[in-house]
């Protein structure tokens, strides 16, 4: 029988690849966020996505009534970025304290059902810069799950946290990613905006990695 | 003006003579947990406690559908402590990753209004055991606050981690703490069971203090 795991779907590129990279090795629940996030249509991105891959899913609603980001906040706006440089300052789509969030319920998920692995697909290559997809941000964490917990043996596992976007399509294309089921844009359209950053890094990706988008 | 601070807010003994403590220091904004608890009738007792002190408060709802724990799974039963001897073996009333979610919460929270401290009524003392009470658990979720967030200077504090129940039922009397709206007991019915861990501490505390509880 396959060991559990927990894996953290947003319905973007990098989670539906990840869940990809291990779905054969693991058996895998996915793990869907509704925490007011502008570009909602991703959860019905990850929902699709989880069933096309076979998983069972969880969607956790969470609400963020002090709200902070122009990702969850309908009175800020998206910036859309002009000079094509992503990762320098902190830009107001970093939701605080999102992703220790996520990773908290990931862990409460993981400990009762006796999971051990705890996949997200975060990257720190080409990346917002947000200060929680960082490698020593997950190292950290990870002591605190080993301390603050009954099982002591659940990690957080970041498989493609060291890979460019190019290297994440070519990944994404050998295990079959079904591309067309993903979802990036911040802006959450009906169509791609093609101007915020999550638009940019994929159209870099896919155009970098020779491969069509089949969303754009 | 006050620096603002999150305080995690139970409507226990120990989170309310943690607000106490800190009330007049900071502007205190409260955090109070919905998780599907046994005892939900502690939330009406931390709102009250909060309006009492004079603070604003958020209630936030957690739904945690994988359990876990007896004290959400009304499939399971609170242990009854025959013995007194409290905090060897980890009780089933542990909730995996709850102290985790809670201040991943709180940490969003104080990121987004601008708070540097989160305070949290945690005792490694007179405890039931859970590993995300203990000091190095607190320790370690700092690192990862320093690290995760755009503002790097928000703080656990745990100012009653080192106290006996007597200590803090000392300091709460000191501080005038409305010992009459706190509520303990796990079980959640109309009077305390007196059974349960949190029960027979706290009826440790107000004995070895010499003080009358008002609830019992």
């Amino acid at each position: 029988m396959k060991n559990k795991a927990i894996v953290l779907l947003s319905g973007g590129l990098d989670s539906t690849t990840t869940l990809y990279l291990v779905k054969n090795k693991y058996k895998c629940f996915c793990l869907i966020f509704d925490y007011g996030q502008r570009h909602r249509k991703e959860i019905e991105n990850a929902k699709n996505v989880a069933k096309t891959a076979g998983c069972k899913y969880n969607v956790v609603k969470i609400f963020l009534p002090w709200k902070g980001s122009s990702l969850i906040d309908k009175n800020k706006k998206i910036p859309y970025n002009k000079s094509g440089s992503i990762g320098g300052k902190i830009p107001s789509t970093y939701v605080p304290g999102r992703n220790t969030i996520f990773l908290s319920y990931a862990l409460s998920f993981a400990e009762a059902i006796g999971a051990r692995k705890i996949f997200i697909g975060a990257n720190s290559l080409d990346f917002s810069g947000y200060p929680d997809c960082r490698p020593k941000y997950f190292r950290n964490f990870n002591r605190v799950f080993k301390i603050g917990t009954r099982n002591k043996n659940i990690k957080i596992e970041t498989p493609i946290i060291y890979k460019t976007k190019k290297d994440i399509v070519k990944l994404g294309t050998k295990h079959k990613v079904p591309f067309e089921l993903t979802w990036s844009c911040y802006s959450g359209g009906k169509h791609p905006c093609g101007k915020c950053d999550s638009c940019i890094l994929r159209a870099k990706g896919f155009k970098e990695a020779g491969e069509e988008d089949p969303v754009s």
